[in-house]
């Protein structure tokens, strides 16, 4: 529940890193079933810029979206984009990937920023270490993202306007992650991601990083799982307790001619699509899939038209927000059990990549 | 008037040149106002060749597209994109620009081509010459263009279905386009165009042009400029008599940046846009105009963002659709002569290059 409506979860979080979901108007995307997006803090930071927005009157009066969006704080980008940044507890300093410029970012600030953009849940600044990190390097940085939660609910203002969450570190190392758990739920946020999480690691490990977690974290309360996009970890991510996602994997493998189909993925740019004249998916009911063929489609990616990324980015989105409605509806008819059954008789690409944020 | 519908006259055609308009889908197509688009025969015969197309049901259903198509028949492209062209009085032999492959085109051939296309107005293949050209070189093409012309209507058979034009060469020579307008409405064309203009001459040049074949063809009869597409030239050429136009123009500017805006054009990547939060033209009705503003799109332009290109390509040919409409009014309500003066009073940028094909 947000000022600008109520989501109904489990959902999936179209993204829009740089205040647009990529090939997308706001029209489609609320075609697709979604009703929440998010945008990336530290891309709209850098370009066009605060000020910019601001003038606009915030970023949905910008970007022409009304509902819900959720940013991250860019502590993300910053530290997998950034070879040359520099961490302290005050904040950390990178360097933008477009001029080299260099920036300071802090708690504070990330919140200050995300005030500007006034989306409708925001992010604190956290430090997230890539895959594989040490169980000290990863303790260091969990308990910094602690502090900087701390100092960010301190700095926070408008509640009603913008949700903080808390989010919780520390990789996968279980110990870490309730320890983490237990200091955020202390601090009391209306709603918890899990971060640095789907960055590398197997599917199975981060699942079992979620079984030891999502019981620390209150569930009347959001539990938002950063970073994850394909149907079968969405999946075990609901079996685990979670409520969002978000993920760039449905409109980026879309962009690459990949399309997602209840048995996992095609690969449209492949010789064997070029004379068939089946929709994507002939069970699915999308725009992309009542009008034009697999050939049709092909044949745009293949001469490189705009319009194949628009069709696939579409079914992508309508697949993943189906399926989502899908997974909710079995939930309250309390047939979740026969739901994954069926979904893992028909899914064959169990070990299919996540894409990265 | 074709099988698919009505088309009011003036209009102005969006081009599809590999079987969608760049960037856009049938639907917003129809929604800028256009009622007919063109295809290029060349395109779609090396990509995704004839077979598929017929496979698919012709282009119409190929695409997804229920209004009318006009083809062109490879002539232009054969001629401006092969250096290593053939020609005898045969056929022309070219070279694939996609894969290097060496491809005959006789005028049956083309014909041939397009009944498989299923266009609903198709046209003969011509000898296109370049500008400049000498007399001799432009004479011998256009006379070959009148003999393939012959040929062109020999082949042809359903009529009913599909109306072949044909098109008047001679290139900026007055005494042939004259001979090549006798020579083709004495075989009773049901529509004709002028090929071979907006090749580099001065527009001043091919208005003199116009001037000279347009009263030569009747008046009864569509008569159709092709390769044109700017409002100044567009204007002129209803002055002079035309009825159908077509161009990359609208499409190819758009996506580089630059709108259509009663004054000229705006190149939205400009600094001068960078906080202005008017939409592209304050009189447009289109989605873009309606919706974002002119800093929102030239962040989306300088982010090369997909939706950047899809809201200027959806303004330039709302712009242009909405244009000829004015225009017909203006006829209608004879005022063309004010609606003129007006125009030329207002736009500044007399001397914008046309695009090419």
């Amino acid at each position: 529940m947000t000022n600008r409506g109520v989501i109904e979860t489990p959902a999936f979080m179209p993204v829009g890193t740089q205040g647009t979901v990529k090939a997308m108007t706001p029209e489609e995307i609320k075609e697709t079933g979604a009703k929440i997006i998010l945008s990336n803090t530290y891309h709209l930071y850098l370009r066009p810029g605060t000020k910019i927005i601001a003038h606009a009157g915030g970023l949905h009066r910008f970007m022409h979206w009304d509902l819900p969006i959720l940013t991250d704080s860019g502590g993300f980008q910053v530290f997998s984009l950034n070879t040359l940044r520099k961490v302290s507890d005050e904040g950390v300093t990178f360097r933008s990937h477009i001029d080299g410029s260099t920036h300071f970012f802090t708690p504070e600030k990330a919140i200050q920023v995300q005030n500007i953009l006034g989306s409708d849940i925001i992010m604190p600044l956290d430090h997230v270490v890539a895959y594989p990190s040490s169980l000290d390097e990863t303790r260091d940085a969990m308990e910094r993202t602690i502090r900087w939660a701390k100092r960010s609910k301190n700095y926070h203002q408008e509640w009603e306007k913008q949700a903080l969450f808390g989010i919780v570190q520390g990789g996968i190392y279980p110990e870490l992650r309730k320890i983490c758990c237990s200091a955020l739920t202390e601090m009391d946020f209306p709603g918890y991601a899990l971060g640095g999480l789907s960055v590398g690691e197997p599917l199975e490990l981060m699942n079992r990083i979620l079984e030891v977690a999502v019981p620390l974290l209150p569930e009347e309360k959001p539990r938002y799982l950063m970073g994850v996009g394909s149907a079968d970890a969405l999946l075990e991510g609901v079996a685990r307790g979670i409520d969002l996602f978000d993920c760039v994997l449905p409109t980026r493998i879309a962009r690459n001619g990949s399309v997602m189909v209840p048995e996992g993925y095609l690969t449209l740019r492949n010789a064997e699509f070029a004379d068939d004249m089946r929709p994507i998916d002939p069970e699915c009911q999308c725009y992309s899939c009542r009008n034009y063929s697999r050939a049709y489609i092909r044949h745009l990616l293949k001469s490189n038209e705009i319009l194949g990324l628009r069709l696939t980015t579409y079914h992508n989105l309508f697949f993943l927000a189906n399926f989502m409605a899908e997974i909710r509806r079995a939930i309250r008819e309390k047939t979740f059990d026969l739901f994954y059954n069926n979904f893992w008789a028909r899914f064959k690409s169990k070990k299919q990549k996540e894409g990265n944020k």
